[in-house]
């Protein structure tokens, strides 16, 4: 019997296509907020001896992680032999490391706690960067889909002699795999961060890319102050308004409109959260990754 | 050495009592959000060694649970030897029972998940119904505190003459005890609920009552409905406004001025969820069964 996918509120599009590349189920569940504040959630579909998987992008993560909890509870208790989770953006995996004392590695506590909620994980492009692997946080089998391939595809498709560039060292490791993909060249800038949204960029001389059109690349935007400040260095150094390529929109507050308005170009993201912007359409990889952890 | 009590963002005014009545040293810890969305948490105090416990009310729980969890992991690896959490209102209590197929006991879920943050526990008055002890959901030692004597003192000191009235049958174990300790009569009502939102009180006779002012007393008032929908019988009935007791002021939305409205007389509540009716101090109550968890 074919696995039976359930979407949380806002993931029906995916779980769609994930149902359409896989020949599942779609499952119907209620997910919703009594008045009083709490959740409630029923799952609607037979699962019983069923193989199921919750499709829930964790983007502003702490009001769905306890629904999304309970909704895999109830697919246990409904008979589902597995629960699988498939989350385009995976929450707190920046919060990788104790900065000051006293704080945690909030990371390694969310990463633990879904590997109770799910027998599987599938995620893109998770923000791994002193943790290096996302078996070192989640316990339960995981996939990680990168959007390289995807990003530089659209690149390729809709950018006239780009040049990639990387706002600060973080993001060396994704603007390096789609310039390699784009065969573009790329240059990586350097960030010193002062706050939250306190950010300094440094920029190399760029005189000899006048020719070509500047592509940021970055892995998660979401105050957007590292693309905007950087975006402000390449116009004063007379590029062309840069194409700004986010992996996953978060884009917090005024995030979006404020880097329109900091002279960005064409502002594109992949679908991990769902956004305006979004251009780049993952579910294609997403599956291939969710095939291989699919119970047999 | 003392144990450190650490107060969540808005439960400070607690943490302080107890700190006062217990002789514990108040801790200090940041826990804001990210513009993402995320939570951060760092502890300030040196808790290395130390009991600690945290103080949290649970009503609107969804965006409180995730940073309390990461607030006691925060305390585990500061050095805490142990973390106990008083929680004056607990959420979740009321889904206590599998309604409807597909739907589950999220009670035992949030205890449960609440068993792993904290090793002990304190709460008031859990609506506790079809699960009848709170050790039938969590599985640390956990206390607790009955909110009746505290409601029964107040009522004593500030109603002449006053006739309890339960709402409905769910009541009857607050209204009976509230009673028994101020000495007065007492009736319970019965309920028919249709939604969320819809709910039918039959009302007895009390035209014997009519010297008497009715103080309706319940344990959660969140959209007001049944309190709304009863005061409106009791008007009708030619008694005095009634005064509106709850244990837990959970207000949902516009329910306190649709109460007023209503024809409430005096709205009154113990100061388990911080609001305006807050007029019955829980402190003193709640630091004697805190006391009998602390480690020795």
């Amino acid at each position: 019997m074919p696995v039976v996918a359930v979407a949380m509120p806002g993931n029906g599009q995916l779980a769609d296509a994930l149902a359409a590349c896989l020949g599942l189920e779609r499952g119907a569940a209620t997910v919703r907020r009594f008045p009083d504040g709490e959740s409630y959630v029923r799952i609607e579909s037979p699962v019983d001896g069923r193989g199921t998987l919750i499709v829930c992008t964790l983007d502003r993560p702490d009001d769905k992680l306890v629904p999304l909890f309970l909704l895999a509870a109830a697919l246990r208790e409904a008979g589902a032999t597995s629960v699988g989770l498939v989350a385009p953006y995976l929450a707190y995996m920046r919060q990788d490391r104790r900065f000051q004392p006293g704080e945690t590695v909030s990371a390694r506590h969310v990463g633990a706690w879904l590997s109770q909620c799910a027998d599987w994980l599938v995620t893109v492009d998770p923000h791994l960067h002193r943790i290096t692997d996302l078996s070192q946080v989640c316990s339960v089998p995981s996939g990680v889909v990168h959007a390289s391939p995807s990003v530089a595809q659209w690149i390729r498709a809709h950018v006239r002699e780009p040049l990639l560039i990387g706002p600060d060292e973080e993001s060396a490791q994704w603007v390096g795999a789609v310039a390699q993909h784009a065969a573009a060249p790329f240059i990586v800038l350097s960030k010193t961060r002062r706050g939250d949204r306190d950010v300094e960029v440094s920029l190399p001389d760029v005189g000899r890319w006048r020719s070509h059109t500047p592509v940021l690349v970055d892995d998660i935007v979401s105050t957007a102050r590292t693309m905007i400040e950087t975006v402000g260095h390449l116009r004063r150094a007379g590029l062309a308004a840069p194409v700004c390529v986010a992996v996953h929109a978060v884009f917090a507050q005024t995030a979006f409109e404020d880097l329109r308005s900091a002279g960005a170009g064409d502002i594109v993201s992949c679908d991990t959260i769902r956004h305006p912007s979004n251009r780049i359409r993952l579910a294609p990889a997403i599956a291939a990754s969710v095939r291989a952890l699919l119970p047999a």
